[in-house]
């Protein structure tokens, strides 16, 4: 039986292995710092399709077939999608996955959806719902731009606070046998209102979600933060970084030794003019997959605390004046020898 | 330890109890055929609000605070939201439930997704997850149409096939002592897609999705449609029932006698000009809190079948001429003596 720690957090006892992970990004992320480690990089940021929405749910297809395949197993041998985007109603998910024919339930957290996704199906399997279930995230540049804030044509300035989404997807198969990596913890968020009202600054709305969810799962599990040899958010960019690291140091934590953002680390953001740095659904998943369970898988990370962060909001909700409040889940991820 | 039935069922072991729910509804709903059994009906259609999102964020707040107080619980003794909504980026859920300070997972299933959000706090229940979690969904005609279809300002007219967004949130308190009601089980929906391409008639699109859902409940559990008092879709609406009822009966199944949709029972279709029926993530959660559960408690009902249906489109998805796919989550809600 899995126990819940403290006020937001579970320690599985039966803690779900990763069977296996797939990265696909667009041509930017390609020529960033990690762009020799993803599985694929796209020729061009269409993938074949005719509009950005169908080159998203193609991203998130290509994920979740090549993470079956890394994993040895076939679609029939799924029994959830945990999956999510940041398109009104999720079409990168509907449309990309439908053909997997898998029961899928569709999840929204924003930029924490990566989070959220491997947070439900580490439960599932923990509780012997299935063997094997699937988590999918992802993020457009193009299609996030046109929703959220400008269609590419305008050519409009962006802020030195802006972030640039990530054009990606990352899939995770977790299941019950036996591997190097598996998660052990997770640490789940709540909506966290600070009243930024900056769409344009969205590290410093999410910081402090960040800050709530870092802070209870070292609480919860009894933990410092040199216990993780990484704690990595998934998009804060380098605004955002610098303010949860003081707020936490106000809470009496220092994390500034093992803190890595994702959105900091995909980017070369003085060459690529990505400004704070990447974000996106994708923009964590990614990463965890290319970068960091590598990682892991070798022994180099023993346990790292992965908290995607996401900025709740929406043209509607921003234009009607409201604050863009933030959440984080946080997912605890460890070698397994 | 619950256990995995067929291809996508799960039967609970430690089945969660219904603690408490609660219903809130707008004025046009108030006044249609099960009018007099919600908890609130509001007086105007804004609930104090200044804007469609508020209104609507109000209702869950509402909703949530009332199934609180009937399950005679705190928030502190809530573990996990599961909410969710049809607005983009979740915005009635995200400013509805921030106050009440517990981890949230955002779902989006479209109108399934009181479906989802049950199934998930009862996954998360049943497995020891958390003594009590909350089920939250809620829709706004204003809102929706605003969003799906045209302001109410332009008076466009509506074709017979098309349905009325429900303006409702209904909340649920899951856990696990025990009370006269529980979740017995559940069927998990896969995106299916019959290529309707016609975004005012969503029942067509949805009853492919509802009828492979409860085909596969049925299977899943070796039952009949007999061993259910009720069969009960979400918003299918007059046209897509009949559809529904066809496409089961061509798979062996007649749920001709059992089964009933919150959609066409909400509204007096002919006085009310509703067209085909009540629609919307609301629908179904105020159907079944005010009109279903009291059955069940009594121990009228038995057994029923609840699957939400959604139809999963977006206007960008609409416009690039994507089709209408639909996905539907079961639900087995039991007596329990």
């Amino acid at each position: 039986m899995s126990q819940t720690m403290g006020s937001q957090s579970i320690q599985f006892e039966q803690a779900p292995y990763i069977q296996g992970s797939a990265s696909i990004v667009g041509t930017k992320e390609g020529e960033g710092p990690l762009g020799k480690l993803f599985d694929v990089v796209g020729a061009d940021d269409k993938f074949g399709e005719e509009t950005w929405e169908d080159a998203e749910s193609t991203l998130q297809k290509e994920a979740a077939t090549l993470a079956l395949g890394k994993a040895d197993l076939q679609k029939e041998d799924i029994r959830y999608i945990f999956g999510g985007d940041l398109l009104g109603q999720n079409i990168a998910t509907t449309f990309g996955l439908m053909e997997l024919n898998i029961p899928l339930f569709g999840l929204y957290g924003a930029c924490s959806t990566a989070g959220e996704s491997l947070s439900l199906g580490a439960m599932a399997v923990a509780a012997g719902y299935g063997d094997n279930v699937l988590a999918v995230t992802s993020s457009h540049f193009a299609s996030a731009e046109k929703q959220f804030r400008f269609p590419l044509e305008y050519a409009n300035q962006r802020p030195l606070s802006a972030t640039w989404t990530v054009t990606g997807s990352g899939a995770f198969v977790l299941g019950t046998k036996r591997t190097h990596v598996r998660i052990t913890g997770i640490t789940t968020g709540k909506v966290v209102d600070y009243g930024v009202k900056d769409s344009m600054n969205m590290g410093a709305a999410m910081a402090p979600a960040a800050c709530d969810t870092i802070y209870q799962n070292l609480v919860d599990f009894k933990r410092q933060p040199e216990d993780y040899d990484k704690i990595v958010t998934g998009d804060l960019g380098t605004v955002g970084q610098e303010i949860l690291i003081d707020l936490l140091k106000k809470k009496g934590y220092d994390i500034s030794m093992v803190h890595m953002d994702c959105g900091i680390e995909i980017f070369d953001s003085a060459s690529q003019n990505t400004n704070a740095g990447g974000s996106g659904c994708g923009c964590s998943a990614v990463t965890l997959s290319a970068y960091l369970l590598p990682k892991l898988e070798k022994g180099t990370y023993k346990r790292i605390l992965f908290v995607p962060t996401g900025a709740l909001l929406s043209t509607v909700s921003f234009n009607e004046g409201q604050s863009v409040p933030g959440i984080a889940h946080g997912v605890v991820i460890e070698y397994a020898g």
